[in-house]
């Protein structure tokens, strides 16, 4: 630390200098979303090139609010991925928006930290009325307790506890104790990375993480998961929990939940559903189908930041039974308790965090700001985007799909003529990298039954025909250099 | 769901309709911190008249942007308490900011998602080089790995999570397993709720969590814990950490670290620092010897959003043995492999949640815009104004000093003459409320030593001395008004 001065503090920023520093963001936002094409979507950025711009200590004087904002242009966003271009298709697009953006700016000037109702009565209750909201356009059970999380990962991790009291509590009742060192939960091959990793956070090793083999389709086998979980009772396994998914991360498989949910009631299992990504397109009836059984889960997790146009982070869920992780994290110390306490929602109860920001507000304003019909017709116009995309690649013979289009995700690969499967995954991989390298597009593989497999992701709110039109000339084009390539 | 037209999607906002909404937005809020004072701190709201106020279906069309300020001014904002307002002295008080308010606004534009570096190379190498910085501006041993979390409770789960899997890497070693029953952690019976939640959470049960005795300052016995840890060697459990508290969230209390350390390296646990709080104060040299002997712990948690005027959500992680979090955690599907993966920090490795916000973003934002001199100058003015406080409590026979005041948080309590214990309690209790009802001023409480005091906690950009003068004026004014409801 440098020496300090003997000057008081000046207090915030003046209100007027904040108001033109506001402005100039806003301006440079609204640039930013006008042309998003004129940045590449990758970055062209080395691995420690933003770092090495950066100056090795914290800056001890303030800097002009102008001064900060050029900084932010000409030095950090060389470096970024731009998740909010329309040639955004890796990984699963997340999908922001403008009423979004507005939605945070209030946020963190309102800054509330949600601890129990009185901390933030509006924080509390704008979340229960939105997860309200939103489980109705879903077609959820209504008695559900919704609730906010950040990341997905974080709840299942939550639903993972709760199913753990769940357990213990059967346990207690038959007079006996849940062996921590034996318990295991099942989950598809296909499954999120997340499920292996609420194991392993649990303790309990990854193995513990039982992976059931899938079909043709990629969804989970139930006859095989019944034969696990009998085989893991034979051995004095003690089976806590079953996570199925509807629209997996790699290939949008839809795990056959009626069947699952019947073995989970068999053995008195909890019954969690990842649906992160695709559980936002049950706001349409034509897809509703897919999520048949799910009322019968004892939880349920979706993203309105992936596919429903609110900013990172916002994770939905909701489960039947909130009384299971209310027995098991719930403790008030004595400087939260409050006279209303026992008459309101107090969500630190059902949660690893004490605090929680005010991200109701962006549900709120998203859904306000766009209304949910026009959700919904985004989705169903992306749906019908990515079946276009199927289309062309199954009738183009030097390409072949991967897996089924049931939602916005196409996974396909291309065919060399006359070529190995290993020449093939390694045409795919520099046709992947071509196409990443261009900045028009950015997108990501995976493997399906071994083979590499480029995914093509839609869900960004500005993706239109005319990118996937491009794109798929593109894809097109340079599968036939990485063709040519191949063959030198 | 209602029937949805057939016209299709018309993309997102366009960029002038946002910048006339965003520019809205920025004036409310410019308004907003011109004047904190005239809005109540904490709101005239009773449980359920939000939710009464808000419809019970979703939106289905669209609103326009004012409609939709405007919504949020009248119904949403008379339920917010104002954690921004310069009287809000509750719990700690989290310190926004405007330039954390642009950042986030930037954050929620860009929307990143940050998995692995080159998900966003920029949200990564940020991350890496600001929390150098911070850790340099604290004082922290520069070797350490640094990395955000959302709240110092998930935090502190991941210390946790290392702490386990240092030890069970030291069995299998010494060619034995952990026994996952019989697990316990240590810390005092002061420390935050948090860490009996982490037992809870990884399903070790509240009671293994040892909560040590405290000494006059309630600060942790050291024979007393060397006590525990033996007791419990005997009888068969497996203690892996001790967490010790720099600023307890009660009473801001400071364990003896150099001691507790001793301990730590004796049993081979793991050392864990919570300074949630007090933290950002290791940045001045004169409170630096309150972070002695915190070099020698093995993960330091100290939270921006609290003290150092970043927006919540913003936690500093720091361990010595990041290796540890990541062999316990680090998993990489296919869809996630690149090629520069091996060369890059991929924050994902070390945490639960997959994606990461670009919150390191706001961090450098805070630090341009004040500058670490101004930041240490506001935390020594927050320090005066608390020192101020408890000589005038000092000074004054009806009012006693319930804890050392070596932070900024003053705890506190009115001593009506010839008082029970139990009326004082109740004096108190109504003096508290009293406060709290004028709208001027938000302040909690807590138990020390069993007995209601009222905390004072200074920690907002905007509180001044005046500020401090009007509160000391109205707890003594409301003070004697208690004392006469007491013996009506």
């Amino acid at each position: 630390m440098p020496d300090l001065p003997e000057s008081p503090p000046t207090g915030d920023l003046e209100s007027e200098e904040f108001r033109r520093a506001g402005h100039a963001v806003i301006d440079w936002i609204a640039d930013y979303i006008a042309h998003p094409e004129r940045l590449r979507v990758q970055p062209d950025a080395e691995p420690g090139a933003l770092l090495d711009k950066l100056p090795g200590e914290a800056p001890v004087h303030p800097s002009p609010y102008g001064e900060i904002l050029a900084d932010f242009e000409r030095t950090i966003v060389p470096h970024v991925m731009h998740w909010n271009h329309p040639g955004f298709m890796g990984y699963f697009s997340a999908g922001g928006s403008s009423p979004g953006v507005l939605a945070e700016t209030l946020i963190a000037a309102l800054n509330n930290i949600g601890l129990m109702w009185s901390s933030s009565p509006a924080l509390t209750e704008l979340e229960e009325r939105t997860l309200q909201w939103l489980g109705k356009l879903l077609g959820l059970p209504l008695s559900w307790f919704g609730m906010i999380h950040g990341t997905a990962s974080t709840a299942s991790l939550h639903a993972m506890i709760a199913a753990r009291e769940f357990a213990a509590s059967a346990a207690r009742k038959a007079g006996s104790a849940l062996d921590l060192n034996r318990l295991v939960i099942y989950t598809s091959e296909h499954a999120h990375s997340s499920v292996e990793k609420t194991t392993a956070a649990l303790g309990l090793g990854w193995e513990a993480c039982r992976k059931i083999e899938v079909d043709e389709r990629y969804a989970m086998k139930p006859d095989a998961l019944r034969e696990a979980i009998a085989s893991d009772l034979r051995n004095g396994f003690a089976p806590i929990a079953i996570v199925a998914t509807v629209g997996t991360t790699g290939c949008t498989a839809v795990d056959p939940v009626p069947a699952i949910a019947d073995i989970a009631a068999e053995h008195a299992l909890w019954l969690h559903i990842d649906a992160a990504y695709a559980g936002a397109s049950a706001m349409l009836p034509e897809m509703r189908h897919h999520f048949e059984g799910c009322e019968r889960a004892d939880s349920f997790v979706v993203n309105p930041h992936k596919w429903m146009f609110v900013p990172m982070d916002l994770t939905a869920f909701y489960t039947a039974r909130p009384e299971y992780l209310r027995d098991a994290l719930s403790l008030v110390p004595e400087y939260l308790r409050s006279r209303e306490y026992s008459r309101t929602v107090n969500y630190m109860e059902y949660a690893i965090p004490l605090g929680r920001r005010f991200r109701a507000l962006k549900l709120w304003y998203v859904l306000r700001s766009l209304g949910a019909e026009r959700i919904a017709d985004t989705l169903r116009e992306h749906i019908r985007l990515a079946r276009l995309l199927a289309g062309w690649v199954d009738a183009s013979p030097g390409f072949e799909r991967m897996a089924p289009t049931d939602f916005s995700l196409v996974c396909l690969r291309f065919r060399p003529a006359g070529a190995s499967e290993e020449e093939t995954d390694a045409a795919n991989e520099r046709l992947l990298h071509a196409i990443n390298e261009t900045g028009e597009f950015f997108l990501s593989h995976t493997k399906l039954r071994g083979r590499y497999t480029i995914r093509v992701a839609i869900g960004n709110l500005r993706t239109t025909e005319e990118h996937v039109r491009r794109l798929w000339e593109l894809l097109q084009g340079l599968a036939a250099d990485a063709e040519s390539a191949g063959r030198r």
